[in-house]
């Protein structure tokens, strides 16, 4: 019934993703999200999975490998270069913001180069498309994150694009949510 | 994919409720979700369905006679009143926070009846049901209400219920937003 914020968030990508498209995990981290586009995309479609960390890399990669995936670009390089490596439109993307889970906590995601990212998918992301944000922000340094993000996406124009927030809000101890943004 | 506020509104109800249950309309407006309440509990369910205005009762009266419904119980009374005519365990409820359309503005939803009935619904509402809220707050003292209701949604316990919020951030104009309280 109400949906987690992750369950929700792969809703929304597998409602919108189409085989054969280029999607974007805009930050690979573990890896499940950029498994779960590399399927929802098949064999035709291509997963860009950025990350800045060496752990992320390898932890993506093994899990990749174990599903007899090859349909992914894992790029070591801030997302905010996402224009560097992507020059197809876009079908998708996902950022889970904040740090690796059981890594070092001070290597978080920073408001300038996700704005940056989430600003140069947009200009290439397909009509009725979606980017999809999970936002942490209990750790130190999120709070400035999320603010910076929410009032991104509260000025987007409401003629270009929609902006929805699902968030739960009885929950103690800075609870994730998501946006979703969608091109009109 | 980003359902609007009505839309999502239905499809929580439609995943919630089942045939057979009695439901709650607590602003039954002009009917239109009495009669979607009404289609989905089914002719061995119950709908009782809310407004203080003769005329909401007379357009949801016309509308479910047009569509050979006679499974509602048409109450004209406040909904903070629901335990005098409520008795069965409860599959689900919708509310309508603001005043009714094409009718005197003047007539609104107000803070203190609106949580009494949220609260007399939660009392009798089935564990994992829901009550689902729709918030309109751009008229005269709707930015009351809508705290209120904000207020007394983030102080349930997050042991007892789950609070989602959906709302549309970069819209103008105090566009309406979703509440939908989980029962645990």
């Amino acid at each position: 019934m109400l949906k987690g914020i992750l369950q929700f968030a792969h809703q929304l990508l597998e409602e919108s993703v189409e085989r054969g498209e280029t999607v974007i995990d805009a930050t690979c981290g573990n890896g499940n999200d950029t498994l779960f586009l590399s399927k929802t995309v098949g064999d035709d479609g291509h997963v860009f999975a950025f990350d800045i960390q060496e752990q992320a890399h390898q932890e993506t990669k093994a899990l990749l490998t174990k599903h007899g995936k090859s349909n992914v670009s894992l790029i070591h390089d801030s997302h905010e270069h996402v224009e560097k490596y992507v020059h197809n439109e876009i079908g998708g993307a996902i950022f889970n913001l904040g740090y690796l889970p059981r890594s070092d906590k001070r290597i978080i995601t920073k408001p300038d180069t996700t704005i940056a990212a989430i600003d140069a998918i947009l200009n290439r992301l397909k009509k009725n498309k979606l980017v999809v944000i999970v936002v942490y922000h209990g750790h130190e340094g999120g709070k400035e994150e999320k603010e910076a993000v929410l009032n991104y996406c509260m000025a987007l124009d409401q003629k270009k694009f929609s902006v929805l927030q699902y968030r739960f809000i009885n929950q103690v101890n800075h609870p994730p949510f998501l946006l979703a943004i969608q091109k009109k």
